[in-house]
């Protein structure tokens, strides 16, 4: 079994990871962390609990960072054109839930939760990175003792989403992801050179639905808007960002990858950047040297990763 | 007849892309503006006095720019690995050549050269981009009067080539190119998405000298060390890096391009990188809004731009 944290600002795709990683047997989801990005936090946090009692996850949630990790940074406003004022897509959701929240911090519940299983845990990360920084500059040890993290951020050898050269969850804390590729810690970088070309269609997911139980009808009402935000982009249908880093968990023959120190620009017009030194290319000597070698995914088998999906949503 | 200024800093590949240019029937080469790039500006103009001495080459020299536009930015050194201590893969060059200089500046030459010419002169600029941002600070109406600008430079989905994200003559000034990138003209850009797959081996290039006149074989000779500096990131040869440029003027069809505003990154970790806002891609408002849309080479047909070489230089 894969012992995940995911930390996430549900968010539309988030959702559809959620219950992609809670409905794979091979995946133990042992906590929810949340974190500003797609909606304020105490609006992703809603929504994960929303989520949690909808679907019946009996992971415990954790709220998280609500600010970028550098307090000097400007806020900027929600994307609602993406996933709704709401976050999920402006479907009706209550104001509040009624469950509790795991009293720690995000940060502070990753710091415990690697602590408690050593060299197991493995760090789903699909918002912004702030979580993720805040427990490695609270307990830097952990980085040792996490198996991998998995992020879905960046763009490497495609244009970025928010600028031609920054993709969201990395231009939204730009100085938090640098700790986090620039941690001696393994991690996978799932990025729009391969969420942006895989992309479920409105029709498939609507044969999903009719063919799902309540959780999947729920998934496909929350994901209408978003689909209609992404008809700039996609002929049909939304790209699956999100979902990605997820079944890297457990399929990462899916993907191609290259590997190599890997650096966030902070500040400038390329700020929020990824920036990979692949290995074995020679260059002057400069700001990638002597960090470590991080996996970064380059292609990825589209068709199989959707089914997969689909394949794994449909388990009730 | 295309009527090209021929801006560079020789160099080796210079020099065979100036061999391409004075050979090719259809172009006239109205002057060489040397710039520092390769190696310092003393020596890149005396390498430009020995070439056209060598070559028997008409258009007039006039010596251009020694330092970043700048003056702030640090001086670095010459890359003696990549072109030699003496800029020509240390051959063996006179120490001065007793030809005279134009007395003006490069960059007023540019001008003035432009200015005779309206609308027709084709700048091929395939070093740092200083002499030509000079020149539009001084006489910002030349934007609107040559008919292009066509360079050697930059990366765009690919790697640098003197960091993960920049490549030589941008990073060289990178002020020098934003400026140059962002002015009202038409700007075609080369860069290694393109050249750094254009090779030409040491066999190929030994059957050209064997069979050429002494031209050629004096670019075959300083071309030596240029291709063992190669050997880390060529199986066997040279990058044509500026005689790509130069093949653009005449044979544009070879190349496969995308349109868009093109900035250049100045500062940070980034420094000197290129990035294009490809037309018809939606970001929210930023640093690329109201440029005007230029060229970017993102494809080449190789192998016909290496024979359209050697077939021009054997051209005697």
């Amino acid at each position: 079994m894969h012992k995940v944290i995911y930390d996430t600002d549900p968010g539309v795709d988030d959702a559809m990871a959620l219950l992609f990683l809670h409905r794979h047997p091979e995946i133990d989801v042992m906590g929810i962390t949340t974190v500003f990005g797609n909606a304020s936090v105490e609006t992703t946090t809603r929504n994960a609990l929303f989520l949690k009692r909808e679907w019946d996850i009996q992971a415990p949630v954790a709220k998280g960072a609500s600010v970028t990790i550098d307090a000097a940074r400007a806020e900027r406003e929600w994307p609602a054109m993406v996933h709704g004022d709401n976050g999920l897509g402006n479907i009706e959701v209550p104001h509040t839930i009624d469950l509790p929240l795991d009293p720690r911090p995000a940060h502070r519940f990753i710091i415990d939760t690697v602590r408690a299983n050593p060299g197991e845990v493995r760090l789903v990360a699909v918002g912004r990175m702030t979580n993720l920084a805040m427990a490695l500059k609270e307990d830097p040890e952990i980085a040792g003792l996490v198996k991998d993290v998995v992020i879905m951020g960046g763009n490497f050898y495609v244009p970025g989403n928010v600028s031609p050269v920054a993709e969201a969850n990395i231009h939204g804390d730009p100085e938090a992801a640098d700790i986090v590729t620039t941690a001696p810690w393994k991690v996978v970088v799932i990025g729009l050179d391969v969420t942006s070309i895989t992309t479920m269609s409105r029709s498939y997911l609507g044969v999903m639905a009719a063919k799902g139980d309540a959780a999947v009808k729920l998934l496909d009402g929350l994901s209408q808007h978003y689909i209609d935000f992404y008809s700039h982009a996609v002929d049909d249908g939304m790209m699956v960002h999100d979902s990605c880093a997820a079944v890297y968990l457990v399929a990462p023959e899916l993907f191609t990858t290259i590997t190599g120190a890997v650096r966030v620009v902070c500040g400038g017009i390329a700020d929020g950047q990824t920036v990979i030194k692949p290995d074995g290319r020679r260059f002057p000597p400069g700001d990638w040297d002597g960090l470590p070698s991080q996996i970064v995914a380059t292609g990825i088998e589209s068709e199989k990763v959707i089914d997969l999906i689909r394949d794994t949503l449909l388990r009730a």
